[in-house]
């Protein structure tokens, strides 16, 4: 381990894993904050902090000016961006290495490339990597209707520039598309300032799953099995689970194997997450490749639960210049790993964030159970930023044992003074779809809507 | 499961782990409490709960009849003793047999053979398991005189009905055993109510190595492996870890061999614990067997932590009259854990028990990272029971990985409102001794003696 200190680039319960890691590591952790995050957790467990701004992000930890800048002023090695904010800018990639310092992530030139969505599909392609079948730009309605011809309805209109979900439209005819197509080229341009658009083919309740790999300076990629994350409400994911139950061994061996394809294609270096959608069951499932995640995942834990693997640890390695931990024979999965993600926003009324203060807090313990908490008894959840607060995860060797654990786990699990989707959770946990691994991308939706009043 | 319910007759963190594997395994599960205990964590989370009697144990969680009448007017299917109080008492497991509920343990009399000194080394002996070089029972200074010269000096006088370390004396030569033997004869009388006495073999700087057994009622006998448990003082663990450092795999599988052959001769039923010290080193060491507990280990969680068991989900299937849920085979060794207790002692003030009031807690988090506790924030310590109030355990692919974990994991770990061990726990895991695995029984005495004023 050649680095010696590491500037934490993040809040919440990420910058404290990081920190967590780096501690283990004997690496010396620097936190940043903003205003609202001066006493928070992960400032007081950090060996140093500096303060970035006010606590609007775009002032504190989207500053990519100020991040450097504390970097700078506290001498670190390192910049590890954790997920969100600066961690898939290439730009601010870029300038870290610029700076001299080492970039906890793949080379700038990797995020720009697997973050335009065009350049990702060709990698894919290259790597002989099914993608959704799909289109290029269109610029017309009757562009549009000739490119589904070949792609074949239903379709989904998307804008190229686009990401995290938004701009995306259904058409399953002709005559809708036309009419949609025009609405999202305004969109696209009001929102992304760029009309562009594209169209892919529109699949049928897929399943999304999605592939955890590393990979160091010497060459060597290896996968770390895949995660289950289907159970999506406005596609932020609300629970994951590794293996991902019901996959067939021929496709799961398939699918592990293209996403190290890809990144080895593409010249991938740290961790990463291959993202598929896979329609169909049993040996005829076929999957398609749909983006690529440059940067740690929230849902690492359940990884880590059935590999051993400590996947930050490897970033941390492999930022270092050193080889990965572990060769591919090595890397098993045991068992089984469900997390949840408990979110300070209230299911009872759609979700709202519901920012406020930890009276009291119980946190649930015992064998195979895992709490990511950023918030102890007594903090503020500030109403700046991401509504995630605290991950559970469990581990037992049956996914039915890990789903009783995941119950049990739950109901110890208490956080007063502010709604959670603790609650939601207990409920997901008695729903056949979730008990029999069933469910796909539509199902969280579906019975959200079901149970509104 | 045939097991519908079952009576948790303990308190603190192994009711609390008896009743998270019942919520588990989906069974009923009924606390016991004191008057000290009436708001305790153990009542909170079980189904439901039964009080026993005032706060002195031998008015509550000690008395054998209002523990039995607490299960009968419960109407449970099963008593589950923990360790300490009643799970060690073969005429306390009689009764419950007798009363036509499951003991969750082994049959009254093997209780009652291993439980007897004699006995267990008899046992030990026709399944080929060396014992320490001992005598028979000697009545005047004359015969131990004679008997030493068998054993070989130094030797140990112990009190045949003893326990506990209690009323053990060493003499160095025939001199010095003339005078301790008298002394013991009387210090035996009067602790135990019976003078008789025997000779052991002292040896040196050993190691205490204890293999965790399982046997199910189908006459299937199976090892997990061994735990490292030398660091004690008076005769009490306060740190252990799984594998055991530095045991030569030859001797390694010779006294896990060794535990289920003792466990067979015994006609064992449950999860046991057949408790060795380890003598001399690499292929040359020795082990000697020295007694089975019957019953669930304080120290349980690091064999659950490498092999993947949960060991009172077990003893419940295996009062349920089902199959062990693994076979030898299956049963592997991955990756280091140890354990820490965490007592309500001060260890500057000679480990005094210190109860208290727990004014805030914040407990460790984040991978490879498990508590027990009992204590919850506001929750009290009272001064009835044993100090034992929350366990650590971590885990990590490497011993050296391990040690790292816990630092951070210790240093995360914060009780306010009372003493405790964690301190100690942090300095222990910079001894040189415990760092390299090299430690033995002595020490921890040693190290706390030079460390005194």
């Amino acid at each position: 381990m050649t680095l010696r200190s590491v500037l934490v680039a993040n809040r919440g319960e990420i910058a404290l894993r990081v920190v967590r890691a780096c501690r283990e590591l004997g690496v010396r952790a620097v936190a940043v904050y903003s205003d609202a995050d001066a006493s928070a957790a992960h400032v007081r467990m950090a060996d140093d902090a500096v303060h970035l701004g006010k606590s609007a992000a775009s002032k504190s930890y989207l500053n990519e000016e100020a991040v450097l800048e504390a970097a700078r002023s506290a001498g670190v090695d390192a910049i590890h961006p954790g997920y969100g904010f600066l961690s898939e800018r290439p730009g601010f990639a870029a300038a870290v290495e610029e700076a001299g310092l080492v970039f906890v992530g793949p080379p700038s030139s990797v995020i720009a490339t697997m973050g335009d969505k065009a350049a990702a599909r060709a990698v894919a392609r290259s790597a002989g990597v099914p993608v959704v079948p799909g289109s290029d730009e269109v610029s017309s309605a009757d562009e549009a209707v000739a490119a589904a011809g070949e792609v074949g309805y239903p379709v989904l209109v998307k804008a190229s520039a686009g990401g995290g979900g938004r701009g995306i439209r259904p058409a399953g005819s002709a005559d809708e598309l036309r009419t949609v197509v025009a609405e999202a080229q305004r969109e696209a341009a009001s929102a992304f300032g760029s009309d562009k658009v594209y169209l892919e083919r529109a699949l049928q309740g897929p399943k999304h799953v999605e592939v955890q790999v590393l990979a160091d300076t010497h060459g060597t990629v290896v996968h770390c099995w895949e995660r289950e994350c289907s159970l999506q409400r406005r596609r932020q994911k609300i629970l994951e689970e590794a293996p991902a139950p019901g996959l067939d061994p021929s496709v799961r061996s398939a699918l592990c194997d293209a996403a190290a394809r890809l990144a080895r294609e593409v010249g991938y270096v740290g961790a990463g997450t291959v993202e598929f959608l896979v329609e169909g069951s049993g040996d005829a499932a076929e999957f398609f490749f749909i983006e690529m995640n440059t940067r740690i995942q929230v849902e690492h834990p359940v990884t880590e639960w059935v590999t051993g693997l400590d996947l930050v640890a490897e970033q941390l390695r492999i930022a270092s210049g050193d080889p990965l931990s572990v060769a591919q024979d090595d890397i098993a999965c045991r068992g089984a790993s469900i997390e949840f993600r408990v979110n300070a926003e209230d299911p009872d009324q759609d979700f709202l964030p519901s920012p406020g203060t930890v009276e009291a807090l119980e946190l649930p313990g015992g064998p195979g159970v895992r709490v990511d908490t950023a918030l102890m008894a007594g903090d503020a959840v500030p109403p700046f930023y991401d509504s995630l607060v605290a991950k559970l995860s469990v581990w037992a060797p049956t996914r039915e044992q890990a789903l009783a654990r995941g119950r049990r786990a739950l109901a110890e699990y208490r956080v007063d003074g502010l709604p959670t989707t603790i609650g939601l959770h207990r409920r997901l946990l008695d729903e056949p779809a979730v008990v029999d691994g069933g469910y796909d991308i539509t199902t969280l939706e579906t019975w959200l809507a079901g149970r509104s009043p």
